[in-house]
């Protein structure tokens, strides 16, 4: 493609430009962002070509867009770009969430909702901003697209092969489906280990208890270290689905307290016994799936 | 040291064995364990350098004695003990709780209790069996050691100079202190781990479920990959502690949960930010630390 737009240049939309770059199939990528800082650092670290002061100066000629910025933005970041849009011009996502930001950029782009491909990479760190951007971050992995029904297959096609480059394997959900399936296995994780992290926190032993956290603490809590505002414009987003899986997690936990306080071995090491199997199985699927493919390659 | 025995020559035991070999600081390694696979095992791995199939065999001329099994069995190992406990034998044991390891010693040993340390190894991994032993794996790493009224200090210092040797950083708390402590950094965050995984895994979607989950879920939940009959025994021993502290997190999550349920974003953030703040302030004080030290210096 001739142009990219990536709107916030940190961890998600600097890793995209930069595997771009890296293979060759984009002659020039534009950042536009919130933060001068961080925009400077993109074009000091390569992952733009330039820094756009305004909407319209970067949205001239652009062949896809891609919004990398906390999803409580996609509404107003969609609207300050339609009066720019041109027919051609493919924009694209990257939050976590999906009927949300399908509903504001319905909301924002009315009849040109057509040209708006929504798309989740299933990659991160609990690092961010344009330092932690890498050109390998998507290799080898998911990233869901769950396309509308007014997209053109075509459409959706461009943006499949630009992750398809990134090495990226494309997947397809509703976005329903999709919150559903995030909000159990990324988005309540979250919820929790900032919960837990908080919780030791406030306690008034918390620099005790922290000079004894040790590896199991460190990788547990490992995505507590994740963006705060990012993270709550994702629980506010995702809350129907996320209150439905945090109200399964508590029941679990008040039937397994139950059988603490009740010194239920067996109840207990049943629960243990069957996470760790699952664990285990989970663990076996993954490693036995097929090594990442190199960029270019079509895998569906 | 001339003897050695391990009962139970896994994660734990091995690399206490291994690493005291490595050191040449110890002449024999006697292997003492319920599963003749394992032992054997240990023996090829050169661990050990002999299995003994009776307790009298095994503490002849011993001069310490690591207990490396789960904690519920410490009762009835350390009562097979006693009949051979030579006058000069010191026995330690590397269990993740202490008060109630202390209150089965007391009543196995009755008046030899003195020859008790208890100890407790901040080291471990979701793998365990003499596979997954390794000479480094305390390296750099605290060892809690809560000494009894009782212990002769030079003997506490036998057991502290061990771990050293391995390479260990020597703590002491009180069992009280030290069971506090770990329900809060350690065996909460396994639970709520376990609880997660089995969560999920109840589920009637839960393939179409892990297979979107990524490495927030992979390190969220690697301690659900540990023994569940390790983790039976220690949510058992330390239950009093561990009721507490599950208590606090699920009034801290029921919080938590009307927040979102009314959309509180700003609230959500200020948790989600503390959890953050806290994550890294521990992180930095981790990564600040003095690297690990060479085996064989003191270190207190």
């Amino acid at each position: 493609m001739g142009r990219l737009v990536v709107i916030g240049a940190g961890l998600i939309g600097g890793s995209f430009a930069l595997a771009l770059k890296q293979a060759g199939v984009v002659a020039r990528v534009a950042g536009l962002g919130r933060d001068p800082q961080a925009m400077a650092r993109a074009l000091e670290l390569g992952i733009v070509d330039e820094v756009c002061a305004t909407v319209e100066e970067a949205m001239r000629g652009a062949d896809m867009v891609l919004l990398a910025a906390p999803v409580a933005q996609t509404g107003p970041i969609l609207a300050s770009l339609l009066p720019w849009l041109e027919p051609e011009t493919i924009v694209t996502d990257a939050g976590s969430t999906k009927c949300d930001v399908v509903a504001n950029a319905r909301a924002a782009l009315g009849m040109r909702i057509a040209q708006f491909v929504p798309g989740h990479p299933i990659a991160g760190s609990e690092s961010n901003g344009p330092d932690a951007a890498m050109a390998g971050l998507y290799r080898g992995k998911k990233t869901v697209l769950t396309p509308l029904p007014e997209n053109d297959p075509a459409a959706v096609e461009r943006v499949a092969n630009a992750w398809r480059t990134c090495g990226a394997i494309i997947h397809t959900l509703s976005p329903e489906d999709h919150d559903r399936v995030f909000a159990a296995v990324s988005h309540l994780p979250h919820l929790l280990a900032y919960a837990l992290v908080d919780d030791i926190a406030a306690k008034p032993h918390a620099d005790l208890l922290f000079q004894y956290a040790a590896s199991g603490f460190r990788d547990f809590t490992r995505i507590a270290g994740s963006s705060p505002e990012m993270w709550r414009d994702i629980s506010l987003a995702n809350r129907a689905a996320l209150l439905t899986e945090l109200d399964a997690y508590l029941a679990q936990l008040t039937t397994l307290r139950a059988r603490l306080a009740a010194a239920d071995g067996p109840a207990l090491e049943t629960v243990y016994a069957n996470a760790q199997r699952a664990r285990r199985a989970w663990q076996e699927a993954i490693e036995a799936g097929s090594p990442p493919p190199p960029p270019n390659q079509d895998i569906e």
